[in-house]
């Protein structure tokens, strides 16, 4: 998209209007200038590739076409993170780091059928396999000479991975393990790569040996020959069709007829069948939570990620955008200015930063506890798991629903692909059901919160908590500040925790078991787990903004950001807080004017703001989103893209519609 | 799909254990057994011929392939429809009647690129034509020799019609109107089957005659040539792509270079121009408010329609699907049996009863109303635009909520085109930004609500805002029924209307101008507008249903329906309940009890509820939601339909990946 044409006056105005400085702020986001230089000089380096570019924007495409592209571009892509090792600027060991979220989106946008190769397969080889597993399969799965994927979930299994079917029946005689599916629901369904990309697997499977099952374990498994490609026998493989979003990831079925696979195919760090079939376990297991707990810690910095590119989109199309005249005979009227839009538009863009502050926090106490549990201390894993837990649902789901907004924001213009909105969408929310359903993980975090109400004598080396123990009997009487708000959303929190708590004590006491207790109170529990949740995104949100050190132009524009994220989480937490923080009609009241009042200031920086997240034109992808804000011009030239506009009249006239036409004559 | 397949064990046990006849409620909401009859007889005569069938699933298909697909589909519809009208069974003239919703979604997935033929282009000639232009038009429509569209949105406007900029200006001298696009937002932009389909259209451009512009018109427009369909000169024309959804309705864009057209091509039952220019109005212009309110009415129902599609997929997954085992050691549990996932369906199953009310009292309003039209009676039309204004948007947001929900309560299955919920999201979600986009809407409906609120003289004789009177002067102590629930909301309603003038006036006395004023509460004007379209929608709801003559078995479980939507919709807005209505946190507390008692009252009647809707598998067209529930056997199957999976190895492995893969060996 070319710098040549120029840029759109209203944004230009906006640009002239704001009061802070853009490009410090993106320098603080990317943590300091010398990131940001080599984000760039990495976005240069993909994005300027010719060969990296759509030759026909992929919606055009049929599914297998659109596989046959994804695969194209995996290579290449792979081929130049292998290229960056090399010259020493990162590699395949932050390969996440290099293309998660932004940059692997802008070249991919339905997914990549490789990236389970290096998010999954080799870290599990690494964190489960012995130093002699290691030693066999690492170099050639770093040389990428063999294409692995993980498979674990199956077409009957997701959430309750012990209940996993698949069987790895160990047999003594030839010192191998055979490999089945016994039913159509033991099929491995999902994992990326799989269908038709992938030739080796790490398999989730149940471990049968002396006629005992010892639960599931992960196998290294060839799935095809490495010169054909075709599946080995016994291996009934192919993918599991077209779904929402991510069509080029290439998602794959696996089932099992007697495979048979070496001894040494089962990944032996922490348990071990000896050759004889004794079944040697290891203490450690416990250590296995870290990749998961990883994974969602990385998801909270995409689920801000996505959000910011949505509300670029928005924000920008609606400073360009005019529609009504406000008064009689004035000029239509930037639909940023009607209060409305910016209600739907800038408490998204607080979000936006409020999950990256989150996102921070969380990925420094991730490393924090990371380096305690190689000690092998695990005081703070269940809390750990408890924050990851409701911060990925809260995230996730925050962003799809602002996402949503921002596409709706956009009126019909955001229903066009061309928009790139759809198709974020798409991607964004099935955040909220991978790597732990939201509500099942928030029923997580209120396992954990309820065990810590029930047992306060700890809380104070746990952070996240720590405020059960005084949070209710704070006085808060109304004051125009985050701390206060803060307070309020604590004391809310704890309520509703007891609450619940005496809801399951209730429950037990009229004679249900504890297991029925929990479920019949679980509308309430997850309340609870997510109201916890945002009143610590808001606690991390002031915290951290505090402590930033930057010019006195961008504390005030950050400062508003925390107190509209405050006041909006507190708005729509009203219901509670007038119930249990003893808020009035009159508090609610101020809550809204003070709302009123941070629309009304963050108006004129609202398109500095998101031109801080510095998003290059290829990876918004929008023709509403365009940094020179040329909306019309980019989608009328994306419509002539269409194959269908290629010819005057397509043939279909001819086959039907003429003879329809003509046959009522 | 066979029939020849058993059902599955858990579906047939929900049916067993349902109180009330399923098929009493089908008769019910089809309006009779003769309805239900003729329902089914059309549905065969639709469904059950093998030419409406998909060769491959229209998702692996290219975008082109779609489009073309779409148009060998329309062709036979539509000539199916005619052997309809030739039998006496119905035919064009209730073309959406035969085909809406339910029954052309189901052959044509994602949109028929010939609907506006019969939805816009033939009724607006109809009403907005002379005789003579009729006479000359209609029966080239009717046959289907021509086939045309609508044109009136252009790429830079859509809400804000005065602002369109296509022009029609009158030659005097050929006695002709030349039209064109004076810049690229003035393209048509959005019409149905406008890009390759049509070959006319009524085109909506500002008249401009000696000298003057007299605003817009609607003018018909001979597009491509009969006989090659090729583009007629000055007509710039194709589609404009990509979309969330509704890829096959070809939509398209259209500018004009000097196109010249009869002065006859102006449609003038209501405005005309003379041969020699002059303008001659006619004051009846407010009767074209019909069709704009009339498609409004529909999506009501549509919204319904969408809705229990989607919750009638979700519950049967729910009844098959099994998941962690509830107590150690126990078989895996029954989604459905877990409260929070009968919190996500059940209340939208309560929802589909309730627009299905809502549609049908407003559709007899209508016709009411429509009728004293005719007699030149106005009065009740303004309270009927802001009914519909608020329905549209009360009811497609929330089935649009609803059917992401549903999606989401289908775990990862759900995000997969086999379900079905993707797609129907697409169309459900396009309803909140189309005929009128929501937040407008709401916008609307708060006008006339305020207006109605300053002069209270005359609401006696307006039945949806009679309340305002007397809801402030109520007093609600608890009571455990939905009258007391009624009578809260409208307390609430009226208060937030009340409180949103006050907020108005405020401003103006401040000194703003009332425009501003108005953009200033606009937040809590659309609030205010959103609580008056519940509460209305609740007391009709109630009403209905309590006219209703049925059964006792059926009667107890459509009250458990009114009482869950009732009390959903009350703990939903209980931050305005505790503000507005003397509510207590106890009271809340009681409302959350008494949901859950509804949730425990209505599981084992869930199956048999979403069964009522009666929907034929094809209609579904989900592996999750047909009726026997053999879920993981279809989901199978439709991953064998994908093409990719028709050749065990894809030739990209030949071409990249493994050149890929041997280069670093």
């Amino acid at each position: 998209m070319g710098s040549s044409q120029k840029l759109n006056s209203d944004l230009a105005k906006e640009r002239r209007k704001c009061t802070f400085s853009s490009l410090e702020l993106t320098h603080l986001l990317d943590g300091g200038p010398r990131k940001t230089a080599d984000r760039k000089a990495r976005e240069k380096f993909f994005l300027e590739d010719p060969e990296l570019r759509d030759r026909v924007p992929s919606e055009y495409l049929s599914h297998k076409e659109k596989y046959e592209e994804a695969i194209r571009k995996a290579c290449l892509i792979f081929k130049k993170v292998q290229q960056l090792q090399e010259e020493g600027k990162g590699g395949m060991d932050n390969f996440r780091e290099i293309l998660g979220g932004q940059l692997g989106s802008a070249i991919l946008g339905d997914g990549n059928p490789l990236t389970l190769h290096f998010v999954m397969f080799i870290p599990t080889i690494i964190g489960q396999g012995t130093f002699e597993q290691q030693g066999e399969w690492i170099q050639k799965a770093w040389n990428c000479n063999i294409i692995g994927t993980y498979a674990q979930t199956e077409l009957g299994h997701g959430t309750f991975i012990r209940g996993l079917e698949t069987t790895a029946t160990y047999d003594v005689k030839s010192e191998e393990f055979i490999l089945n599916s016994p039913s159509l629901t033991a099929y491995k369904w999902w994992p990326g790569g799989l269908g038709h990309s992938a030739n080796y697997a790490v398999v989730v499977a149940q471990l049968y040996t002396q006629g005992q099952c010892h639960g599931i374990h992960p196998f290294i498994v060839q799935l095809r020959d490495q010169e054909t490609h075709n599946p080995l026998p016994g291996i009934k493989i192919g993918e599991i069709g077209c779904k929402l979003g991510m069509n080029g990831t290439n998602n794959g079925y696996l089932g099992f007829e007697n495979v048979r696979i070496p001894r040494s195919s089962l990944l032996m760090k922490n348990n071990k069948v000896l050759p004889d079939g004794t079944y040697v376990s290891s203490p450690s297991s416990k250590l296995t939570y870290g990749t998961m707990i990883f994974v969602r810690v990385v998801l909270v910095q995409d689920a801000a990620t996505y959000l910011k590119k949505s509300v670029t989109i928005a924000t920008r199309y609606s400073a360009v955008r005019r529609q009504c005249e406000m008064k009689p005979g004035e000029p239509e009227t930037q639909i940023l200015d009607y209060v409305t839009q910016q209600h739907k538009l800038f408490p998204n863009i607080a979000t936006c930063f409020a999950f990256q502050y989150a996102a921070n926090w969380i990925w420094d106490v991730y490393n924090d506890v990371s380096s305690q549990l190689e000690t092998g201390k695990l005081d703070n894993l269940p809390e750990l798991h408890a924050t990851t837990c409701v911060l990925k649902s809260v995230s996730t789901a925050d962003a799809a629903l602002g996402v949503e907004t921002c596409r709706l924001a956009c009126g019909g213009h955001g229903y066009m692909t061309a928009s790139n909105l759809p198709s974020t969408y798409g991607l964004v929310t099935a955040m909220c059901t991978y790597e732990g359903e939201n509500t099942v993980l928030l029923l997580q975090t209120a396992r954990f919160l309820i065990k810590m109400w029930q047992n306060q004598t700890n809380l104070s080396n746990l952070p996240t908590v720590r405020y059960l123990r005084t949070a209710l009997d704070q006085k808060t009487p109304f004051q125009k500040n985050v701390e206060w708000i803060i307070l309020v959303l604590q004391k809310t929190s704890a309520s509703k925790i007891q609450l619940a708590n005496s809801h399951i004590n209730e429950r037990i006491r009229k004679g249900q078991c504890s297991e029925e207790a929990w479920n019949n109170t679980s509308i309430e529990l997850v309340e609870a787990a997510d109201v916890h949740g945002r009143t610590f995104i808001v606690e991390r949100f002031y915290e951290s903004v505090k402590k930033t050190n930057v010019t006195p132009e961008l504390r005030l524009v950050l400062d508003q950001l925390v107190q509209l994220y405050a006041v909006t989480q507190a708005l729509k937490l009203s219901g509670y807080l007038l119930r249990f923080a003893e808020l009035s009609g009159k508090d609610i009241e101020s809550l809204q004017i003070w709302l009123e009042e941070l629309l009304i200031a963050i108006r004129p920086n609202a398109v500095g703001l998101v031109d801080s997240f510095d998003f290059r034109d290829e990876v918004l992808a929008s023709a509403l989103g365009a940094y020179d804000g040329n909306v019309y011009e980019r989608l009328f030239k994306a419509a002539q893209q269409s194959p269908l506009n290629a010819e005057p009249v397509n043939n279909s006239f001819n086959l039907y519609l003429k003879p329809f036409m003509k046959s009522n004559l």
